[in-house]
């Protein structure tokens, strides 16, 4: 049975290899005129010169964190001596996963503009397929860094029981996690900060002052404006899915290996292989699905979202059909204490649909298509503090049924496992059920990733014709790809909140996993759990509950919940401003160029570039470094002060006030967006009336809204689990 | 010992007889001249137009919530059959408040006025002694509440044992608690949407578009705004702080009932009366504070500062040093199990400090005298967007102090009662501390409302100097005594929010006594806890927290969490949205006076105030309806279908949120505003300057933040456990 495992490295590798396959089809392709070619250039170094800083940040990080985490693992004792390894890697393959994202989405810019040139469906073909190198890169390191891990632990580590060292290893396992993490959150905030300081200084000055348009060539922040689309846009939003994924998956084994710990290592080594079998099988259908994606000539925005669903939609069935065959053929057959093999399909559905309902909400709340937008961009004709009170108004409100359809979800995928039987004694297998559905809302992420990356392309195919001043019809082709790529990434955002709030959930659950190899760590093999004696890797969830005392009454609790909602606060006003002073200074410099270096704005100079994207670049690296400490050492401090109750706390605490806030970010500034859209399109006075003035503003406010402090949220809540997962040891030992 | 009862109807009377001598003395005053009387007529009658509409609706809805309490009472046996009454009650006494409270401010604005043209200390001391009429009868009208349930339960309530009649009859009391709440609700929320669509409306045409000063004769919202003030600060707050000191005394000796039942009815109901007599006591040293406020002639904003600071503090100083008499008294002597007296005086003193240093970390973030604030300012100088976008950061960062002085509280206070033994058994006994910490922050309540209210009597005051167009010297001195009041609004709120939290915290706990007696109306006397069988109404907290398992790991109380992180973000967005909604049809019709009414701007002509103050009052009753509905109705369904363990989960979600999320409206609001202040005091170009424009719009957007939503949540937090108190009878029916 366990030579089901070998689909996991097999997957990794089909997805590599066609990653390469899509990589050559579009490199192969003209990359059009000279100026093209040299607007492609421009941005092409910006991003790599960015990425390099970057990781030169983030490569000092993960030492300081190696050396500190091995001498926690071998000065003493307190930690997993494989961590400081597994930590390394996790942040390598993300690292990696990111680079090539970004290498190929500045390849593919100008290449998608010149092929839509020739035809809208070339055009697509080409974004979307350079988009899915990004989706199956991510899917593929992800599997194969599992799939590494698990054969390397399976050979080296024994414990007394075959069932204990299913529980050792997977919990090792996850502590790569804490690596992928790591690299998420700088890649996230820096990307995050990079693009919205570049966006927000180019449109104020742009836009507002000197009313030039967007990607104009005579604006000095554009080209860092077009970088920062590929650094915030694919790398930050990579990264954050590759955590999501492999999270999801090692939370599901971990929880799997305690959940069927007492009902034989055979049946719990399947609940383990399950995760990992249903994200091969889901690689190979994003494979499908990305060749389903085409469309005619001359289609319309409709028909092209039409074409991308078919391609998402497919592989969304598919996955849920034959994830019902997984745990039928894995033999989960309903005898002795087993759910049966339909249950946890059923729980992997919940969580599909609920990734399909968010993405479907977030859609009604920002897109210009329906009310909300319509009413909102209605409310411009006010002024801006109308726009502003009312876009925050409406990202409020929208957080309602994303936040209800995940509780259903998670109630549904707790109580199909269990059979709806709330007990303490099913509490192991609800939460291994929670965890699959998060598996199954990400196993499908080689295309959804795709749809995602693919948007940014677009836009900076946009950027790239407008800057190499095409024909008209080029710019208005590549608008249509790029519309499109507003809506996908709208759904695209809520898609990557919903998957991290419920891989946050899983991550929260193994933490409980985490502090009983704590235990074992430190040589405390019995624990004493009211009035009986439980060995420490054999005992349950429930056992570790009590023994802690993680009830809603313990202050310790209830302080961690204050102070995790805090975090989430916290963290996004200090990305905020860090946007907001970055912005300032492109402002200062822009203004600069405009009144210093004549003849830009008449189009017979060529502005500086490099100022601006050196701007951009050091304000990212320099404002990403407080905010990513913060989140590190917060969930640490609690661990060593309030121990495992107020761990516990600070994580659901994050969670819930960090999803919630999450939403409302991405969906108020998806809806300014588009309000300004709806107005630029001819409404309440269209382009240049007040009303379009105020729509900017709040376009402007909403930018690091949806794009920096938002998503940052999600890696905030599931690091701040990684790294109390990590911390387990030294918890544990002082508490 | 009981007869240390009686000290708090006495202290309920002397409250009251001093806010009716104040009162008198306030309305021996002149109201100046026919102009100025004419004008405080015009807000008198708005204001109680206002009222009357809101008391229509809150009377519809106090009968439908009696009915439906009176039928589970009656009907289903599943309730008290005090709730009903007590019900009522709650909400009469909180509406007399909010009604004396706004009659005593619409009187004694033009009076302030008035007597400033004589001596600002003459001015300072009608509008301060005005404030303080609310602030006794706030605290007169609870204590007498208070006293006059506790006398009618101890006659008609008799159980088995006494202690357990003591547990009756103080869990019983709880419920009145519903009814203030109730009445706070639509006082906070009907009032901030008052007051906020006539500001907003009045600044978008007259500031930004027309470019007169505020509160000018000339602009037709100026009436409604300066009624607004009165309904949203005066009544609103009053209502507020009304149900947050009746909360806090409550669930006080609620909690104290179970802490010390098993040690005796002695010491039992010693616990019960300390609540009570702290605050009666409370009473005395407020008015003993109040005639310590004047100041001399000439004095500078700093005096008059440091002139409120000196009452304020007086009284907290000396109720932290009774407080320690008071438990000595009592005779807690660390005997038999029981608390040394000095240690829940010590818990008294955590909530005293923690609402001292919230006040001043909220005047930091949100006073310009700051580097936050001025920062904030110097951002205006690239537009609004920018101004807006900083302004969020401020107000999320400024969250992280207030969270952690909290936390620190609550952990200092359950400390303090146990002697820092954390453990299930000293449970009951670290939330009693809890509790009491908050009965110490609101103690003085009689003065700290004083300081509050008085700031919109100031502001009224210059509002009718403005309009009467008196001497612009008088202006300028009721400005210094409005500024004054800008600072003690800031402080002041975050004092409700910090009280807000501790009661809500006091609240959820003792929710777990309400099961209790919820147990004892189904007729279920014995609970199976684990393997033991446990008397209901003498079971202890950690039994009812295991009977229902109520811990992190439970998908119930985590699918809790989310929907009341969700909760507070909703229900903000309601108000957000209802505020711009409101405020755009106020532009709407100033628009149309300018517009149509030649020579309103020539200033030959009066506008009709009458039609923007209808169109407040018409709004705000409106649109108060449906969030304040969500907000009675969520807890109750949660109840009936996650059970207690999701309502738990609830509460503590929207604890932790809505905290969070009010101190960064609050704060946010409050830099906005001040920003604006300080470019009008010349900075980055000064009035009438980019810069100030920006400004203005950030302050508009604020408004809505810091006087609708903000406070709002306040009430939303208390609300949500007052309701799932009230309802844990059917709640325990049906799980």
């Amino acid at each position: 049975m366990t030579s089901l495992f070998y689909l996991v490295p097999a997957a990794a590798v089909i997805a590599l290899l066609f990653a390469w396959i899509f990589f050559r089809q579009m490199f192969k392709e003209s990359e059009g005129t000279p100026t093209m070619k040299e607007i492609a250039q421009y941005v092409r170094e910006g991003a790599m010169a960015y990425l390099r800083q970057q990781y030169k940040v983030v490569i000092i990080v993960f030492i300081v964190l190696a050396i500190f985490f091995a001498i926690l693992a071998y000065g003493f004792g307190v930690q997993n001596p494989w961590v400081p390894f597994a930590f390394l890697t996790g942040g390598f393959f993300s690292g990696l996963a990111g680079f090539v994202g970004m290498k190929t989405a500045t390849y593919a810019s100008a290449r998608t503009a010149n092929a839509t040139m020739r035809s809208l469906n070339a055009g697509l073909k080409i974004a979307f397929r350079s988009g899915a190198v990004m989706g199956l890169t991510v899917v593929g390191l992800g599997l194969l860094d599992i799939s590494i891990w698990w054969i390397i632990l399976n050979a080296f580590v024994e414990e007394a029981t075959p069932a204990q060292t299913l529980v050792v290893i997977t919990t090792t396992m996850l502590t790569f996690g804490m690596g992928a993490s790591t690299q998420a959150l700088f890649a996230r905030v820096g990307g995050g900060i990079y693009t919205k300081a570049a966006d927000v200084g180019a449109d104020i000055v742009g836009k507002v002052e000197q009313d030039i348009p967007e990607d104009d060539p005579r604006n000095p922040a554009t080209i860092a404006d077009n970088v920062g689309d590929n650094v915030g846009d694919v790398a930050g939003m990579g990264a954050d899915l590759y955590e999501s994924y492999c999270g999801s998956i090692l939370a599901t084994m971990a929880l799997g290996a305690s959940a069927f710990f007492n009902l034989g290592t055979d049946i719990q080594m399947k609940a383990i292989l399950a995760p990992m079998v249903i994200a091969a099988i889901g690689v190979v259908l994003s494979i499908l699905g990305i060749f389903v994606v085409r469309t005619k000539e001359g289609a319309n925005l409709k028909d092209l979202l039409g074409s991308l669903s078919r391609g998402t939609n497919l592989s969304a069935v598919l996955i849920a059909v034959l994830s019902f065959g997984v745990f039928y053929l894995l033999g989960f057959d309903g005898q002795s204490g087993l759910p049966q093999w339909w249950q946890l399909s059923l729980s992997v559905l919940s969580g599909l649909l609920a990734g399909v309902i968010i993405g479907k909400v977030t859609e009604f709340y920002t897109s210009h298509s329906y009310r909300p937008t319509r009413k909102l961009a209605s409310s411009a004709q006010t002024g801006p503090a109308t726009v502003v009170i009312n876009g925050v108004g409406l990202g409020m409100r929208s957080t309602a049924i994303p936040v209800i359809t995940i509780a259903i979800a998670i109630l549904l995928a707790y109580g199909f496992a269990t059979g709806f039987v709330y007990s303490t004694g099913t509490l192991s297998l609800g939460l291994y059920g929670i965890s699959i559905a998060a598996v199954g809302m990400l196993s499908t992420l080689g295309i959804t990733l795709a749809t995602d990356a693919y948007g940014p392309i677009a836009d900076n195919a946009g950027g790239n014709a407008q800057m190499s001043e095409l024909d008209p019809s080029v710019r208005e082709k590549t608008d249509v790809l790029d519309s499109l790529g507003n809506t996908t990434a709208a759904t695209g955002k809520g898609f990557a909140i919903g998957s991290a709030a419920l891989t946050a959930l899983a991550l929260l659950a193994s933490y409980i996993e985490e502090l009983k190899i704590g235990f074992s760590h430190i040589g405390k093999s019995v624990l004493e759990v009211g009035d009986r004696t439980v060995d420490t890797l054999s005992a349950s969830i429930t056992d570790i509950v009590e023994y802690y005392d993680i009830t809603l009454m313990n202050p310790m609790v209830l302080v961690g919940i204050f102070i995790g909602s805090m975090m989430a606060f916290l963290f996004c006003g200090l990305t905020m401003n860090a946007v907001g002073r970055a912005a300032s200074k492109m402002v200062v410099e822009v203004r600069r160029q405009f009144r210093e270096l004549k003849g830009i704005l008449e189009g017979t100079r060529r502005p500086d570039y490099t100022s601006c994207v050196r701007i951009s670049t050091r304000a990212a690296q320099q404002e990403m470094i407080y905010p990513s400490i913060l989140a590190i050492v917060v969930p640490m401090l609690v661990g060593v002060i309030l121990g495992p109750a107020g761990v516990i706390g600070l994580l659901a605490g994050g969670l819930g006030a960090g999803f919630v806030l999450a939403i409302f970010l991405a969906n108020s500034g998806g809806a300014w967006d588009n309000a300004k859209k709806f107005v630029e399109e001819g409404n309440f006075g269209g382009k240049n009336s007040p009303a379009h003035k105020a729509t900017i503003v709040g376009d402007t406010v909403g930018d690091p809204f949806k794009d920096t402090s938002g998503p940052s949220l999600n890696i905030l809540i599931k690091l701040m689990s990684m790294v109390s997962i990590v911390m387990a040891g030294l918890t544990v030992m002082l508490h």
